[in-house]
């Protein structure tokens, strides 16, 4: 705000003022706080960028089109979130650190709620292309004790970059739930992951294209996992190796999530016995531990 | 951010700075500044107000609603940027005081280009129901120099609170523009102005009923005038003794643009000879002084 003097700083602060007071008599405590904080920090923002009036014209027609292309299949907004790290800031607000649990990452726009039930062992890349791997691991809580029966939900994009809900079919492919076993133990054949652009064809891929920035996500597999009395988790399993690690589009990347997925030759046996023809294949190791926390409340689920 | 210990704290401003980092390589730099503005205020917010999950879902559905509302034919981003006071901001910003010069005010939604030639003396109105009201005054610029040739733009809602562009139909009243004589003085017969809600059956509406506040505006005629050479200058009239005058729903009223509004009884001979018909009418002076400037860059107009 170099350049401003006294008289305006004094008539710019006024309004902030009128606005905030205008919010006083909001009744719900944490509402009022909310829109009091959007207040506080928009009219920061304002006077420190200082926007002409075109400029913030610009800015709502931007929101226009991004409300515009938003639709039941596509949430631009989301990604509007997510590109600026937004999405990523909410996690690492709402799942601090605890101790040696695994770490959080994005929740993304691609959970489908209800993914059938896929037995240990089994195959959830169903349709879905791309090489096979084999994920394993245990669900532990920081106590080092395993949690049996803990609900895992895995789900991917295949080779080609897309998720199941972007086939525009029906098909149920890369996704499915699974339940840890006595001992915490999980396994399962998924595809390995590769990396895939976010979708770039709308504004915010336009906002990507005019800042330079690629719409590239780092390889990942998505994993939320959930017991009773534990937090839930919502992670990725990344790839070790993938160029794209620091540069993720949306942020996700945290180091302690980065696993090897070990190639395989061809024809070298499975660990379940499974005949791959002779295909080559991958397979990773990814043990989880759970904070304490309560259960349920998973971002996707509900309002 | 209190009970945030260092670690998270830590954590929190990684991000922050990944993400201002990915807009470095912008090409255009006030586009880069703007970004990076956006992203500084954004996550100050975030780990000000610490949204749960399910809050910044809420966020985002509410930002889509506002999308899906938002036609040719209502803005409701521009109502919600008028309702936190940002638009207010952003004319403040831009239209820094300068000696004795008339105060900006917000611009709003219902601006038409190209409204009718309206001679001087003659009336704006058209079919806008409401009591006649004559206006006038005299452009000038910080000098104390006339303007003449000045061009005025005028637009108001009528009794009702309905502006034209409200009406369903092609009807063109309550707006016109006109030129100021060679003593830059001009008159016109308009309606006077009365209070009337924003459009508050959308999620702008939803927010102000949530947060106890009203929708309505303090009753104000609708002035834009540019000249050559000159600040084109946004600003209402506000009529003195309005009730509505300390709660503005857009944050609009300066107590500088407040003008009396003198009722004249029935029967009351009119300036230039125009019969009413023995109706009640009222009048007002409105001297307007524009600072020096470039001209021609009107925020409706372009872009």
């Amino acid at each position: 705000m170099s350049g401003v003097d006294d008289e305006q700083r004094g008539r710019e602060e006024h309004l902030v003022r009128l606005v905030l007071d205008s919010f006083e008599g909001t009744p719900d405590p944490r509402l009022k706080e909310l829109v009091q904080g959007v207040v506080t920090h928009l009219h920061a923002f304002l006077r420190d960028v200082r926007p002409t009036e075109a400029e913030w014209k610009q800015g709502i027609d931007a929101l226009t089109a991004i409300g515009h292309i938003t639709d039941e299949r596509r949430q631009e907004f989301v990604l509007l979130s997510d590109v600026l790290g937004a999405s990523m800031q909410t996690i690492a607000i709402n799942n601090e650190a605890y101790a040696d649990a695994t770490e959080a990452t994005v929740f993304g726009p691609f959970f489908v709620e209800d993914a059938p039930r896929v037995e240990l062992g089994g195959d959830v890349a169903g349709s879905a292309v791309g090489q096979p791997c084999w994920v394993e691991g245990t669900v532990r809580d920081t106590g080092g004790r395993p949690v049996p029966g803990a609900r895992l939900e895995v789900w991917e994009a295949d080779a080609d970059g897309f998720y199941d809900v972007q086939y525009g079919d029906d098909r149920v492919a890369g996704r499915g739930h699974l339940v840890a076993d006595e001992e915490g133990g999980y396994r399962f054949w998924a595809v390995t992951p590769t990396p895939y652009p976010i979708p770039h064809d709308g504004p915010v891929g336009a906002l990507l294209a005019a800042t330079g920035r690629s719409p590239m996500r780092a390889a990942h597999l998505h994993v939320m996992v959930s017991a009773p009395g534990l937090r839930t988790l919502v992670t990725h399993v990344f790839v070790r190796g993938d160029e794209l690690l620091a540069s993720d589009s949306v942020f996700g990347v945290k180091e302690s999530l980065v696993r090897d997925f070990v190639e395989q030759p061809p024809g070298t046996p499975t660990p379940d016995g499974r005949d791959l023809g002779g295909a080559a294949w991958a397979r990773t190791r990814f043990d989880i531990v759970l904070a304490p926390g309560d259960t349920g409340d998973r971002p996707g689920g509900n309002n």
